[in-house]
């Protein structure tokens, strides 16, 4: 293998490929990139055999091939390389079978390799039928609910995100048990098979980072146990959670006691204010208190003291309400409005809070409350 | 002890004091900042005993001073909530004593505060002798000494800035006995003591945060066992390090054998990707050599590859030279230089590299080598 080629399409391309590799991985061989160089252009692979991600740089963007081949090059040192030549163009040039230079005209780094033979063989297919999002769509319905999915490992299913299709309708839920999130989008023309599948949440994140340009197209291709997604030259396809995700639709009441509208921003600095005296990092646990037209959010620690913040609100009801929760859970939820306002739904202090949009239903947060007594 | 102020002012006040307040302090009153109203204006003091910052702000930037008094806020919270304060004016009441409320027409917090009797008595004193440097060239001084000082416990002395003041040459060295930087200034006036202490590295650090505006002037008063920075309303006392400073002239050779011009950015850059394929992040050990009109900086590690980058230089001899050192020791002499043209001084393998300016012999880095062999 030998060729040339301008520093940032290469460094591009691997950066985004990088992202399949895990820390956590002890086969030796998926440490590596895979170089493949053929007359159609350079395929660059990575995987963790959970997550696999292919890229394409077509040879009309390679300076010369002037040796086709395949290589697996250490994927922890070829990115900082990269990065630091002093030069527009790099060379790569395979020397002793299992070596690589990669050289400039003042720089040469001469990089052990993995054999190719070692590499699994991993299939990225597309279907014929597939689910076509505009890639701001999607990145935006990633954004509203990934902070959700659950860290734990002891309920595997809720690290991922439940992706639901039905026709034109297309539906994400995830949910940690404690909040839940959930939104939908209606898709330019109705997908033939009814989907419901759970996707880990950690390869969506890494799907997110590569998905960079909110302007093109992202093609979606579902398989039984895999789903791949087209992006620009990559294929980025990731294994899908085994089980069934539970039936959320349950969990969100439809119909509510209490409804306040409230401005999006000062709601947000009313829970953030309150929660600074709140000892416990992971549990801040705040009040919140609907008396006539206000909202009085406060926190209480008995060895710091008490904050107390308040806004002006609309209600559909005089009935007071007191209710606790998470001041974390909830401005994680607020954080994934664009409104300016919003509703806070709720029933009684024992029962989820719901919050909406006050015009577009598409988007839903849900927040349990903390009983504190 | 009751008063309004605007939230940017006693924010700024309180960030400048609050970097005195050590987070290993074991003693609960030194995590207050001391709060001090009277017809003057507002005093603030924090301290961690080993280093004193003390702030003013005058009464004329105060909106109303309603009742004075002294009272110690505990530092953790009051910093978080005054930032987030939705309001432009901030008003502080002490209730019941050892409660203070801190309000705006939608905020409230009330924290528990401590006895302001309990807080120690620290003296801030001026002398009439002192030293004025413009902040600009006292923060660069730090700038290019700071980096060099030790972090081993085990030579105390090694963890501080030695300065020494002799008429009108002020001088500062770092070492950790592995590398050595200095930088003199010439004062506007001579200073009638002369000067020989050590001052702790963390402090410095510090005081270099709080300087801001490099137009204004600090003041430095020094004392026998301790010194003090002036700077706009701030006091900046420090203790000093006992003990004898080694004597650091007899460490850096006055000649040299091998002499080489260097473009600086082109060296830097030559070295930092040289130290990519080093194992180590501690000691990434890159090899030099000198040959003819060349510089080729390399590092081997046998699993991983070889690297080589190489750079036209000036040289006053054709000898060639070959010479191991740390990169990281190196880049971080290298990055305290503004100026595109260096000189590498060196007299053979295993004696001192010396690097400086072209033209201006007032600062010194010196970077000692490491036996491969």
């Amino acid at each position: 293998m030998k060729f040339s080629i301008k520093k940032n399409i290469i460094l591009e391309q691997l950066t985004n490929v990088s992202k399949a590799i895990s820390t956590r991985n002890i086969i030796p061989i998926l440490n590596g990139i895979k170089f493949d160089l053929n007359d159609e252009g350079l395929y660059l692979t990575a995987s963790d055999s959970d997550l696999t991600i292919k890229s394409f740089i077509p040879s009309d963007k390679i300076e010369s091939i002037d040796m086709q081949g395949t290589i697996i090059i250490q994927s922890k040192y070829i990115l900082e390389i990269i990065k630091k030549l002093p030069s527009d163009i790099v060379n790569f040039e395979v020397i002793d079978s299992l070596k690589i230079l990669i050289y400039t005209e003042t720089s040469q780094y001469n990089l052990n390799c993995l054999n190719s033979g070692d590499y699994p063989q991993i299939e990225l297919k597309e279907r014929e039928n597939f689910i076509t999002i505009k890639a701001l769509f999607l990145k935006k319905m990633i954004k509203q609910t990934i902070f959700a999915v659950s860290t734990q490992e002891s309920r595997p299913l809720l690290t991922g995100i439940n992706v639901k299709v039905n026709g034109e309708l297309l539906e994400c839920v995830a949910t940690d048990s404690y909040r839940l999130a959930k939104k939908s989008i209606v898709l330019d023309k109705p997908y033939d098979d009814v989907v419901d599948i759970v996707i880990p949440g950690k390869n969506i994140s890494e799907l997110d980072k590569i998905i960079t340009d909110e302007e093109k197209d992202v093609e979606i291709h579902i398989f039984d146990n895999k789903i791949m997604f087209k992006y620009e030259g990559i294929l980025f396809q990731s294994n899908l959670l085994n089980g069934s995700y539970p039936n959320t639709s349950n969990f969100i009441p439809a119909e509510f006691v209490h409804i306040i509208s409230v401005k999006l921003n000062d709601y947000f600095a009313c829970i953030d204010g309150a929660s600074l005296l709140t000892q416990s990092k992971e549990k801040n646990i705040v009040k919140m208190d609907a008396i006539a037209d206000e909202i009085v959010v406060s926190s209480y620690a008995s060895e710091i003291g008490k904050a107390e913040n308040r806004i002006s609100v609309e209600r559909n009801v005089t009935d007071d309400i007191s209710i606790s929760f998470s001041a974390k859970y909830m401005m994680d939820a607020l954080r994934t409005f664009d409104e300016e306002d919003i509703i806070i739904c709720m029933n009684s202090d024992s029962k989820p809070i719901v919050i909406k949009s006050a015009t577009d239903e598409s988007l839903i947060q849900l927040v349990l409350p903390i009983k504190t007594y």
